[in-house]
């Protein structure tokens, strides 16, 4: 049964690394004993190694292995020896790209719908659904497609910002650039707040945290979903 | 000789669309009666036509007749009825795409070089760089290529943003963003706040409006430059 952890934000304001997600971490990857770690994200560029070693850090906290998909000489391997997966964040453009680059994408799709344990943090999210064209990134790199893992049939905005009544500067906000994305597609958009996530487990999806998701479709008003919602709309795409 | 006026945003906060721009505009387009307008950027959607009547009316105060190139059965006889040209702002990848889709790229390029001046806000700004690797706009559509007019020797990232020393949003900074872009390209971006544009005439450039830009080389510190500074070194690519 495919189960994804899918998650804003790595880190909240004035926490360390992961650490408001550990609980949760450790009955979603119950069973696992190794976590292979994807760090191509690179946020500000850090090496896969040293980012390998701050994930690896924390899943040891939970009695978790880690290694980075980047140890093994074929990325295959890395993705057979875990028993669950782990995207960091950092920029979408150059995860989807280095994805395509080594071939990753339909392997790791496979493996996940497989039923090994996915969780992702802000890039790591962006790439479960099916494109990143609501990703907030830079395009720094020009990635072969913008077609992404499609393990959920709609799209990840992290980060989720809303509008500041108070700004006066004069670029769009999340919600006009989301509902531009809806003049040239009819993929749903899940906007989830910075402490928020959603849990998916086979075909059911709920969210995860205090805050309310922001959802957005073709042709409708945006609406604002708590956890107590049914989100079960969402899977059929 | 090359003339372009590139403008980080058409509006600043609580004035009309454009409004602090015609004085510098009835100059820049000196000698021009015809502006060809391209409204491929569609802000939020708008029509074509629409957005052409907006641009249109503004022109109509300078006595500037304005056609948008969507007019024309074949857009180059657009490109030759124009003695100069707007391309307004809304998504880069929306308008990047469509200017790739008519084949217009290289001869847009081409009468700029031979001397049609070029005026772009926003999204019209990003095109005139090397790519639109540093727009902040969603990649709501995927364009055959990031590669852009490359009517200068670097990129530009318009309605720049400042950090916010208040902020307790984890997205990254536009300027943490514009390092990354430097991880993966060496090509300089100019961060033009909201209310400034560059001018460039043949090879001289300068910074017009009251605010500094800031100026990202790899490898380097990003730097403050104000309008009487040397932008000479943007011009060496």
């Amino acid at each position: 049964m495919k189960k994804l952890f899918i998650v804003s934000t790595s880190t909240i304001y004035g926490k360390p690394y992961l650490s408001y997600l550990t609980e949760e971490m450790t009955s979603f990857f119950e069973g696992c004993q190794k976590v292979t770690f994807i760090p191509f994200a690179r946020p500000s560029g850090i090496s896969h190694d040293e980012y390998t070693a701050k994930a690896a850090e924390v899943f040891a906290t939970i009695g978790i292995t880690v290694k980075g998909i980047h140890e093994f000489d074929n990325p295959l391997d890395g993705l057979e020896w875990g028993d669950g997966f782990f995207t960091g964040g950092g920029s979408t453009f150059v995860l989807l790209n280095e994805l395509y680059n080594q071939s990753l994408i339909e392997p790791l799709r496979e493996a996940v719908l497989a039923g090994k344990p996915y969780m992702g943090t802000s890039a790591g999210s962006n790439i479960t659904g099916m494109t990143v064209s609501t990703t907030n990134d830079m395009p720094i790199v020009y990635p072969p497609s913008f077609d992404a893992l499609q393990l959920i049939p709609f799209n990840i905005n992290p980060h989720y910002l809303d509008p500041n009544p108070n700004s006066t500067h004069m670029g769009e906000t999340r919600e006009t650039r989301i509902n531009e994305f809806h003049i040239y597609n009819d993929v749903k958009v899940v906007g989830l707040r910075e402490g928020s996530a959603l849990k998916v487990e086979g075909d059911r999806v709920s969210l995860w945290g205090e805050l309310p998701a922001r959802i957005f479709e073709q042709g409708k008003e945006a609406k604002e979903y708590n956890s107590n919602s049914d989100f079960q709309f969402l899977m059929q795409s």
